[in-house]
């Protein structure tokens, strides 16, 4: 069955479920207990840690992990809430995941600033320039890769940016990393990893902290990841983060003009089969996996339903907006209409997508919009 | 190779990992996504919250899932810090969990009273009696039974105590979930349950938090956990939770006679092996699998790693304090000198810990007190 909400979650990769099993069966004690075993849980813990440091950048003490991007995104915020002066503004761009939005918000409700993009979904750096002159940024928030658009950020930009003004500059590259290579993205203050978006666990993640950041800590409690985070560590969920990783990132550079061309191919197929079909972004830099487009008419549930009904599997944005009213807010930021953004539909494609899948999903949009127009037709002719 | 440190971590229940396996493989879609197979999943996270009220007792609706008890317990600190008037106190007993501890000091900085515990390691009602008289308090937090001794703790009466004088209780039952019956503990305010403590996976918890709570929110992000708790639910780590403590839960009345008989005849070859070794909470109701005693002579770490070589796995209190500084702060509001409470070793037994491992472990305890006799000896003849 085609599956194309890869920017949703991803299966395990095979390598990552080996790693499971491996490190649950021989290395299950607990790290920071003090017999041989637990030694070697620690030093299999503190491998991991190295391993992730050599395939993103920077130090390995430098890495914390945790249960996900949301506790990462949500750790920056709460420490520079505390240790920053109670006047102080952070500066996110209108895109962010909702974790980081809510999380500014609520831990510096009105002093938020949002940065605009422009209709392709880009985060203006002007934006990002005139609010940093007025000083006074507790930290800035920009995502390496929007996850509903796909739309790549000037992060390197924004980075080199706050630098100059001496803000703290954290990244969310929930979505980038395991896509992309990292190139580097590990000279970020802060930068934020999740294993599920790359064919590791669900509940496993990471912050990079910069060493110059002494003072961070996460959640309370024992001396856990060099006293940043407490609790005991899952050391299984890491190193299977760890193996997932390893597994995808030589393939990234390498493979990204293939992966590149069959989602062009896709999108040719997709103005074919859906006519006035609105590609968002198009004119960007994008994930090679992700199109996200505007159906001409029906709203993005039917699409979906009908879609899954033939077999392919996609999602309406972001799958942690389900249960929230109202259309995207990332569509919103693009100056897209509240109308058109309930006919948003997002197809977001894997590292094994095979031509006939994309073909399967190009056939199945032809059909579903034929079925959808006929529905309509027929809904009106019994009115 | 004989494991006491069940109360640092277990190892996975086979039932559990059969749970992970089958979850991973068939139900890793992210539960917010909008078609079928997602739905599927969702349906498989709301069974095992189902489920773990019906063996925890009270609403489904009122458990969150969380990475740990570490991050449940600063959530409760990290809300009351958020909704409670700024001159707000918490009221936490002294021997608590360090990530009770640490996020009451860092979210009440200065407004935090410890409850003082009697030299057998129970927590006084009558200081938690006084210090809600004074009022103001945003939360009390209780632990069910203590990590470090397994001595447990009045949270019925404590609770109660709460109730009367309209301040929210806190039970952070991360060591007796699993290991006795789970009673009434879902009748707290809030309730704090760890899997790796009962043969779930590490990286997975909850909170119960009581209806009347509406505001509750921890980490932010999407709608998830009823919006409760932002982030993709780990729902093969959710339900291997569940599937550990269904696998335990049967057994906890019926077989708690036998496994308190068995302690008991360890701790009677105990005084016979190592002479002058003191109990920790002998006289005061503990858990059935725990035993604290503080050794005659000789550093913890030498019993520990004597112990280990002879095949016996024990540590020297919580794990969580490893790279900590100083002795046990549980032993300490005990009245325990610091000299003596590094002398403190803590054996945890599981539930298919055999009559034979109870014996390997009291045999080694002699020859390693033997051993570290002569040592001793020799090292003084030899200076």
């Amino acid at each position: 069955m085609p599956y194309f909400d890869f920017n949703a979650t991803t299966p395990l990769h095979p390598a990552a479920f080996a790693a499971w099993r491996e490190t649950t069966e021989q290395a299950w004690q607990n790290p920071s207990s003090p017999y041989r075993a637990a030694a070697r849980a620690h030093a299999l813990l503190e491998d991991a840690r190295e391993r992730l440091a050599t395939l993103l950048g920077g130090d390995a003490e430098d890495y914390v992990f945790t249960s996900g991007a949301t506790e990462a995104n949500n750790a920056v915020f709460t420490h520079f809430a505390r240790s920053a002066p109670a006047t102080a503004r952070v500066i996110v761009s209108a895109i962010e995941h909702p974790c980081v939005l809510e999380a500014a918000e609520t831990w510096f409700p009105g002093r938020v600033t949002r940065l605009a993009c422009n209709e392709q979904g880009v985060v203006r750096l002007e934006a990002l320039d005139e609010a940093l002159r007025t000083g006074g940024a507790a930290v800035v928030s920009l995502m390496a890769a929007n996850n509903e658009t796909g739309v790549l950020q000037p992060w390197r930009e924004a980075q080199a940016l706050c630098r100059a003004r001496g803000a703290p500059f954290h990244c969310d590259a929930a979505q980038w990393l395991g896509k992309l290579p990292a190139e580097t993205l590990a000279d970020c203050d802060f930068l934020t990893g999740c294993a599920h978006k790359f064919g590791g666990p669900k509940g496993v993640g990471f912050l990079k902290v910069a060493a110059s950041y002494a003072g961070f800590r996460g959640q309370r409690g024992g001396e856990q990841e060099h006293g940043r985070r407490g609790g005991t560590e899952d050391v299984p969920g890491i190193r299977t983060l760890v193996a997932a990783l390893e597994a995808i990132a030589p393939r990234l550079a390498p493979e990204q003009a293939v992966w590149t061309e069959a989602r062009a191919r896709f999108e040719a197929g997709l103005a074919n089969a859906v006519p006035d079909a609105v590609v968002v972004g198009a004119d960007a830099p994008r994930l090679w996996n992700t199109t996200m487009f505007l159906a001409p008419r029906h709203e993005n549930l039917r699409w979906v339903a009908a879609l899954d009904r033939r077999g392919c599997q996609v999602s309406t944005g972001s799958a942690c907006a389900t249960g929230h009213d109202g259309p995207s807010h990332v569509l919103a930021a693009l100056g897209v209409s509240p109308d058109a953004a309930r006919r948003a539909v997002r197809v977001s494609a894997g590292w094994d997508t095979t031509p006939t899948e994309w073909q399967t999903l190009i056939e199945a949009l032809r059909e579903v919009w034929s079925d959808l127009e006929k529905e309509e037709n027929n809904a009106g002719l019994v009115d």
